[in-house]
């Protein structure tokens, strides 16, 4: 097949290469009878504008980046159809980036994106994150928003979720099932996020007189199959009563570990995680979650992002949307 | 900060801009002493190729796009992470596209691949999909390997599941335990997976000598709340014994369904259904499941997708990997 490029619809048209790319651009300088036949030839051959060209030319790429941990996630499966539904209405196009909870895959993508690939970044850390010079760095060139997984530093901009509050909410509602013992499952302990959770649950235990038992806390920062084993052993060892867990998977691997330990949920055990899973309701027993805004929280940080871009006279803000706690068969 | 471009390292190293260039993309032009000078002040100073520049110049973008149609669907998932543990080994990157479902975005996404963007495209259609012109056009230009749900004509490559033979088998075992009068909820019917499931369910009624029923298909190509309805209106009518869901979202459906209409699950009614989900076995009661081989299915699609770029000696060929019926108490 050949090439369908500017080159050939000045030909085909008898026109100059500059008015068929004027043409293209809807310049002014060209007549609308013109513009229209220019058009309809590049409709009618399916011609595509070379983006490496064409960025060149326009500085704007009409491209945003998404990058992220982790796919099989129904929080970022949410957060990324909020991203999607601002970004169609703006006519951008995402491409999204995995970092499989790398910091080295997360350190690549951002550096990657310094050149004009894209025009702007909407990123959720990994896990693994520690150093945020690569953010700060890539933020010098274009316009960088977190959301969910932020920096701690408080000089870029970010949506999140009150991970403190619900944390705390959770474990009021475990004490005030009867819970005396609630073991924490501890995860991202890099990420402001995992902190926050964290000290949420340990300040409602201080809060309610209940001792603070430091083997009661789970560091889970481990894959599967090692968590299971983790989780499994310390709930034999350490027998709480109840079990708050910081991220949808170990809330999962927790009613594996307690079908495999023959715990009876709620009656032996009582659970709450934190999640987005759309099951939840239909476990055996239903789950009780904190449910993060997922949806909101994309769109929010899509919507700031565009804020920037559009250059629009509003001084952007970093915004907090709050959880919920669903209160199901598992803490009944 | 100062833009590091090409002309910045010429000027510190004091050398011309095509002796940094060709440095750079090593070639032997250059002596192996100037090579790692160059490379080492790039190093410094994060130097980054202008990827519109240097996509242009090299022909190669070392990315491979994916285009699926749904995020919130653990088939893909796992399809996405088998395609990325291959892509990392080749050193490419994954650009990911998410049509959700519309044609008018996949073949939008398509077209603009055709501009050496990337060097090679995995595609899974969107349910929309009844033409495959844009992927034939596409495929003049570059590699292009469809996975799971794939064009019909057997004109390009693809790694798909035996979509007949696992709703053939299902169906059965639907009948062995007892089952007379199986729902079939009917999905993806413009694509090949979606009528080699059907056919497979027909068969299987007919070759055990159930009467076919036409009202037992029911036709759910709808959005969420509207299958909702019409799977609780179709089972509340038809009062079928057996449902044979040929997508994991209506699945869940099913759930809800029996449950709002008070029928016991396995009793009443037993459930089958095509699914890559985790918590299937921690469903009240656990999903029996048709469980596809989603991770291999996007390995091997990548697979064969770099064998073409890496221009191997070898004809690629489709392939077809075979689903597991696992059985739970949903068809107990």
């Amino acid at each position: 097949m050949e090439k369908v490029n500017i080159q050939r619809l000045a030909d085909e048209l008898n026109l100059s290469i500059a008015t068929v790319s004027r043409a293209l651009r809807d310049s002014y300088q060209i007549r609308p009878e013109t513009r229209k036949k220019v058009w309809d030839l590049a409709k009618k051959l399916n011609y595509q504008p070379n983006p490496f060209a064409s960025g060149l030319r326009e500085q704007k790429s009409k491209n945003i980046a998404v990058i992220f941990p982790e796919l099989a996630n129904n929080f970022f499966s949410l957060a990324i159809n909020g991203i999607e539904e601002i970004a169609r209405q703006k006519g951008y196009q995402v491409l999204i980036y995995l970092t499989h909870e790398s910091a080295e895959n997360e350190t690549g993508f951002v550096n990657s994106l310094a050149n004009g690939r894209v025009d702007g970044l909407l990123i959720s850390l990994s896990s693994e994150t520690g150093n945020y010079d690569h953010i700060r760095e890539l933020n010098k060139r274009l316009p960088v928003i977190l959301f969910d997984r932020v920096c701690e530093s408080a000089d870029m901009l970010n949506v999140t979720t009150d991970d403190y509050d619900s944390s705390y909410k959770a474990t009021i509602h475990l004490i005030e099932k009867g819970c005396k013992r609630i073991m924490y499952l501890l995860a991202l302990k890099n990420l402001s996020a995992g902190k926050l959770r964290l000290k949420g649950y340990t300040d409602a235990i201080i809060h309610s007189n209940l001792p603070a038992n430091e083997n009661l806390i789970i560091d889970c920062d481990k894959d599967e199959k090692e968590n299971y084993t983790l989780i499994k052993e310390a709930v034999a060892a350490q027998q709480p009563d109840g079990i708050l867990s910081s991220i949808e998977k170990l809330g999962i691997v927790c009613y594996h570990v307690a079908r495999d330990l023959q715990l009876s949920v709620p009656k032996h055990l009582k659970i709450v995680s934190f999640s987005n899973l759309e099951t939840a309701s239909l476990l055996n027993p239903s789950l009780t979650t904190i449910t993060q805004p997922a949806f909101d929280i994309g769109k929010e940080a899509a919507n700031i992002l565009f804020q920037l871009l559009d250059k629009k006279k509003v001084i952007p803000e970093s915004k907090i949307i709050t959880s919920m706690l669903i209160e199901r068969d598992s803490t009944s």
